[in-house]
C-alpha cells in the first residue's frame, strides 16, 4: 500500500525526537533540566480553571464553527487593548496557534507555491508547508549577526511568482529576537511591493524584556495583507488547552478562513470556556510572568556569556536563546549530554539546531535553549553546559 | 493578493449554508424544527462533566502528542469489548473524527491521488480530501435502490492508478443505511485486490436497530490496509468535545500519523480527560440512547411513509435518513419552507440533497433528515413537512 510522499517527507520534532534518549537517562536515574521544549513552568492562569468548573451544558452541543462568541469578544477586547482593533468577523478560533497556521498555508498555498520564512524558524512551519504540498524558501540570517534580518534587496532575490507569504515569529522562535522598526518597515515594504500575505506569528507577544513591543497588526497599510496567528498557550501558560486564533481583516480570506472552520465543525467547547476566562486575568499576572521570565533572560545569557568559544547575543523576547556551540555536530553533543555525561547524577537536554533550519547542513553546531526554569535551576544548567563543553569529546577548542 | 484554488474550491457545508434563512426566519418569531444538523438533544454522557470538574493540574501543559495515554487504554479496552484488539501504539487521539481524517488524507494522499466514496456521503470528505490536493471519485448509488453499494465490477470500474483509498461510513451519513456482509465482503476483495486503503468512518457503531453491527475492523485480512476513524461525538452525545482517534495496525502509517500529531504537539487536555471518562460510561446508557433512537426511526419512517410521491427507504443505522422528494429543487423547497411556509407558526428545516453528491446535477431532489428530536417534535415536524410537500409551489406531482 503507498503511504504518501507528503507524509513521508516530513520529519519528526527536533524538539521531541531526542526524547527516547531522555527517557533511557531517566531509567538509569539521571537528573534532566530539560532546556529543549518551551513547556513554560509558569502556573496557568487560575482563571481557567474556574471557569471550567462552572461549566454545566446538559449536552455537550457542537459550537459556533467561528468560534465560541465569548472568547471572540474577548480576544477583540484584548486587541482594542494593544490599541489594534478587529471586528468579531475577523477572529476565528483555532486548535492552538498549530490550525492556526495549517489555514493560513491552506488559504494561502496552491501544491508548488512558497513561503518564505527567516532561518532559524519554528520546526513545524515545515510541516504546515508540507500538508498543503507548499514549499518553504529560507532567507539566511547568523549567529555572528544576531540572527538579525538581512537587508530589502538580499530579502527580495528570494521572493519569485511562486512566493504567497513571508512567516514570521516576533519575538522569535528559536532565535529570541525582537524586529526593530527598521526590521518591521523593511519586511512592510516587501509585503506591499510584490502584494503577498504577511503571516505574523505574535503568540510570544508579551515576552519582552528591553523596552516596547509593536505589533505587525499596527501597520495601517498591511491591513488587506495581514493574516495574525495567536495563541493563549505560552500568554497563560495554557498550552496544553490548545486554543488559538487566526485574524485577518481582508474579507476574502475570511471568507475561506470561515470553510476551513466549517469543515472540522468547531473548536473544543470546553477549552474554549477557560480559554474566554483566561482574557480576564488581571494585567499584573502577565507584568509577574514577564518580571520573572526577564531574571531567567538574565541568568541565562550570563550562564552562557561564561562558556568559551560560544556564540549567542542576548535574546530580547520570548523564552529561547539560539547558541552556536564550539563543537562538532550539537546533536551528537545533545545525545552525549544525556547517554555520557552528568555531574553528580545531573544533566542537561537541549534541541539541536539542524531542525530549524531548512538549508540541509546548517546549524549543525547550533541549538535552541528554553528558559522555562527557574532561575536556580538554569543556574545549575548552566554549570552543567559550561562542563559537558568542557568534557565533549568534540569540542573544537 | 492571490488566495489558493484550494480554498478558493471548497464548498460551504450544506448542512450550515442555509443558516442565514433559519435566523431571518426565526427573528420573524417563527419556530424552527431542526432536521437539518446531526447535533442529538441526548443528555451528555455525565461521565464527562464529573470528570473535568476533579481536572486539577497546576499548569494546563503540552501532554503526549500521541494522546492521553488514560484515554488510548480507554479506547482500547472499548475495542477489546468489540473483539478487536490494537496495541496502544495503533491509536492516535484526533480532533473530532474530522482532524483523523485529515490525517488520513494527508498520510495516502499526495496531490491529483484520488479517493473513491460512494455518494450520497457525508460532505466534508470532499474539504479533507481538497486540503490534501486530492480528489473524490465518486461511486453512485440510489434513493431507488435504497443507497446500496453497486456490485463489484461496477465499483472496479471506478479504480485507476492515482486510487489511494475508499472512504466509507458505516452506518451511513447521510443514508442511514448498514452495510450488508455481501457489500462488507465485496468492498475487503477490492481493497486487497488493488492494495489500497480503506478509510472505514464508524462514528455510529453503536446506533443500529435492526440485527448486529459487523465492523470492518474484524476483516482479518484487511489488517494492514485498515484506516479506522473513530469519536465520541455521537456515541455519548459529546459533539462539542472534539475528541476523536484514527487506529491502524500498519506500522509504516502509524509513523505518519505520529509526524502529523507531533506538527500540532496535543490534543485539547482537559477535554481528553473528559472523553477518557465517557468510556466508563455504563452500557445502559448506549443501550437506551438506541432504543429512544430506534423509536425515534420508526417515528420518522411512519411519518415519511404517508407523504405521497416521496421515495425513502427505512434506515438501518446512525440517524439519518435520505430522501427523494416530489419536489423540483430540495434546497428551493428548504428555503421556501423557512421563508414562506408555516404552520400555526411553526416550519422545518432539512439539509439540502446536492452538497451529498459529488456528481453535478446528481441530489438536487433529495434532502437528508437527522432524527434528533424527540418523538413527539419529530411527528409534528412530518406533519409540517407533509403539508409542506403539499402546498410547495414546485411540487412535482
Amino acid at each position: 500500500m503507498k503511504i504518501s510522499e507528503r507524509a513521508l517527507g516530513m520529519e519528526t520534532s527536533p524538539i521531541r525526537k531526542l526524547a527516547p534518549y531522555a527517557e533511557a537517562a531517566k531509567q538509569k536515574g539521571k537528573k534532566i533540566y530539560h532546556l529543549n521544549i518551551g513547556q513554560p513552568d509558569i502556573a496557568t492562569s487560575p482563571k481557567f480553571m474556574e471557569a471550567i468548573r462552572k461549566f454545566d451544558q446538559k449536552v455537550v452541543a457542537y459550537g459556533n464553527s467561528q468560534g465560541d462568541p465569548n472568547l471572540i469578544k474577548a480576544i477583540q477586547k484584548y486587541y482594542d487593548d494593544w490599541g489594534m482593533h478587529y471586528e468579531t468577523k475577523n477572529i476565528y478560533i483555532t486548535n492552538g496557534g498549530s490550525e492556526a497556521l495549517e489555514m493560513a498555508v491552506f488559504s494561502l498555498c496552491d501544491p508548488g507555491d512558497e513561503i518564505l520564512v527567516f532561518e532559524p524558524y519554528y520546526a513545524n512551519y515545515t510541516t504546515f508547508a508540507k500538508l498543503g504540498s507548499a514549499k518553504i524558501t529560507a532567507v539566511p540570517t547568523s549567529a555572528e549577526d544576531g540572527y538579525r534580518l538581512p537587508d530589502q534587496a538580499t530579502v527580495e532575490k528570494y521572493i519569485n511568482e511562486k512566493t504567497r507569504a513571508i512567516l514570521l515569529t516576533n519575538p522569535g522562535n528559536p532565535t529570541g529576537v525582537v524586529y526593530n522598526k527598521q526590521e518591521m518597515d523593511m519586511i512592510a515594504e516587501v509585503i506591499k511591493k510584490y502584494n503577498i500575505a504577511l503571516i505574523s506569528d505574535e503568540v510570544y507577544r508579551e515576552f519582552v524584556y528591553d523596552g516596547t513591543y509593536t505589533s505587525f497588526g499596527t501597520y495601517k497599510e498591511l491591513e488587506q495583507n495581514l493574516i495574525m496567528v495567536d495563541s493563549v498557550s505560552k500568554r497563560y501558560s495554557a498550552c496544553g488547552a490548545r486554543i488559538g486564533c487566526i485574524i485577518t481583516k481582508n474579507t476574502e480570506l475570511c471568507a475561506q478562513f470561515m470553510k476551513l472552520c466549517q469543515a472540522r465543525l468547531c473548536a473544543p467547547a470546553v477549552e474554549q470556556v477557560g480559554a474566554a476566562a483566561l482574557y480576564d486575568t488581571p494585567a499584573s499576572y502577565l507584568e509577574e510572568v514577564n518580571k520573572e521570565y526577564k531574571k531567567r533572560r538574565d541568568t541565562i545569557a550570563a550562564g552562557l556569556a561564561k562558556i568559551p568559544g560560544l556564540v549567542s547575543s542576548q535574546p530580547k523576547g520570548a523564552f529561547y536563546v539560539m547558541v552556536k556551540f564550539p563543537v562538532d555536530d550539537a546533536e551528537k553533543f545533545a545525545i552525549w549530554m544525556l547517554q555520557d555525561f552528568d555531574m553528580n547524577g545531573e544533566t542537561v537536554m537541549i534541541a539541536p539546531g539542524n531542525g530549524f533550519y531548512a538549508t540541509p547542513g546548517k546549524g549543525v553546531d547550533e541549538a535552541r535553549l528554553a528558559y522555562v526554569l527557574n532561575c536556580e535551576d538554569l543556574e545549575k544548567a548552566m554549570a552543567l553546559l559550561a562542563e559537558a563543553v568542557k568534557q565533549y569529546p568534540g569540542r573544537k577548542i
